[in-house]
């Protein structure tokens, strides 16, 4: 079904291994000293809770050492994107709803299993800089790469340099767009993430239907044929990501924005109402283009890969800033 | 009434000419070689239309040349502060709403006038610039500087950095925070700027009190003494300033909201509330302290002293990025 372009390549360089944490897997590959990588291996993520961090590590630790046989040379180093609040230049996890972890120091972890370097990476920031390196957003200076899943984030990359705000830069799923909405996970109401996420629309939708379905996707599918409760739920959905995007878009006047997640597969049946939306919204400031991201769901691993390779050779790299 | 402190000194340096060019005044300072600003002095800006743009470069020139005599020494260079859209680098008027330019090239225009160099700066991002460098903002890396008057526009420092987002950055009082409600001066409706600017709170106070009010701080004092429609006037235009700040809070993180302009003179009678409606609004990541301003009225021209400044002696000043 996920129509997307092949890996890229990375250039010539020092072979790494890149993997990417999500809630449910993770996934992994190698990256040869062309740049090439190879296909993406998926393994379950551990369970929530105590301990998730190392089993998370542990994990890892194993698919390096599987990945240097794949790649018949042994990596020069590690990248590794995780989820929720990160702090890359400490490699710090500061806090994970998913996994449930909270503070973990992924650098002194790693350097009690792995003898090579680790960069640690935001999954969010990490698909936006393989985005604008590799992908959609390429030769933008001002780009945002807004990810719709389970959850609403965006990277946040300004003149050049991705902007990590002490972890939580980005993290507009939890602006609100309508005070007093919908309830969130976050314990506030009318965030975006509460009404316009892939996991809100199929909630509101089976709430409102009382029927269930198999994901937005099928929402969005009823709508355009016409259900009205999926018409309903899809347009306030869209309204709600084109007004957080345009308070992103005044702010900043981005070159380019990429729609990335599971919910960017909607490709045109998503791009083209929230453009229009935008252009309402949007009348002092340029409106910048809309595009669907390349790299779909490998982002966030061609991004590991990205900082994996760019803590062997800073020089030259994208700056990522405090 | 004005309560701020005395103009901050910019240490050792070339002597230059500050001016600040507002819809209805320019004002103008000279620094000297130790830094120290001497007394704003105001004259009229020319009126609207065709023209303008012209006579703000005659009027200016005259002014360095009266400030050179001020000084007892010939200015070095000249930073002016323009309002509207404006592009820093390329010395570019794009648009001034109140002046009525359209695509001015002060490089070009101050070429045939002065035979000093001219740094041409945009007021809030100037003003912003001052505050972060000498002011309220001193030592932060990511820090908003919310101007609230005639209009609403923040300057936007991300890591360091002033952001232009080719001359649009932060022009959030065009940001809409009420699809459908108050019409703006820029065609579109429900704009923070048509609801909680100064001039909106005052229009929409005498609208549907009936009476005439002296501006927007006579409102905040009849709300303060009880008046219904005073504090309703005010309620809803301190939501609207909290829902607007609260999307660039969750995007960025600023270390610190700085808030300036003519209504920032109501000092805690803003702040305590608006704080307050932060506080409920960004429950995700860490709310930023809100502070007054430190220069007052005065950051755009110490702003484009600044810029003067920094033209002449780049090295080590803060960067602007395009």
């Amino acid at each position: 079904m996920t129509q997307r372009d092949a890996l890229p390549s990375l250039g010539d360089g020092l072979p790494v291994v890149a993997i990417d944490v999500g809630g449910t897997t993770m996934k992994v590959s190698g990256v040869g000293p062309t740049g090439a990588m190879t296909a993406p291996r998926r393994v379950p993520s551990p369970p929530p809770g105590p301990g998730s961090a190392d089993e998370v590590v542990r994990i890892a630790t194993d698919l390096v050492r599987e990945e240097s046989e794949r790649l018949g040379v042994s990596p020069a180093g590690l990248g590794i994107a995780l989820p929720g609040v990160v702090v890359e230049d400490q490699a710090l996890g500061v806090y994970s709803e998913n996994l449930e972890w909270h503070d973990v120091d992924f650098r002194a972890a790693f350097a009690q299993t792995l003898d090579i370097p680790v960069a640690v990476a935001h999954d969010v920031r990490a698909a936006g800089a393989a985005e604008t390196r590799l992908g959609a957003a390429q030769g933008a200076s001002t780009a945002l790469v807004l990810a719709i899943g389970t959850g609403i984030a965006t990277s946040v990359q300004v003149d050049g340099r991705l902007h990590v705000g002490r972890g939580y830069a980005g993290e507009i799923g939890h602006a609100v767009v309508e005070p007093g909405g919908e309830p969130c996970v976050c314990g506030n109401r009318g965030c975006l993430e509460a009404t316009a996420s892939a996991g809100a629309i199929r909630r509101r939708y089976e709430r409102d239907a009382g029927t269930q379905v198999d994901g937005a996707k099928e929402v969005l599918a009823l709508a355009a044929a016409g259900d009205p409760v999926a018409v309903a739920v899809r347009d306030s959905a869209f309204d709600a990501l084109a007004l957080g995007l345009s308070h992103a878009v005044t702010l900043l006047v981005p070159d380019v924005v990429v729609i990335a997640g599971g919910l960017s597969e909607a490709g045109d049946a998503l791009l083209v109402p929230l453009a229009e939306r935008l252009e309402r919204l949007v009348r002092y400031g340029p409106v910048p283009p809309l595009v669907r991201a390349h790299l779909g769901e490998d982002a966030g691993l061609v991004g590991a890969a990205l900082a994996a390779r760019d803590a062997l050779a800073p020089t030259g790299a994208a700056q990522t800033s405090r």
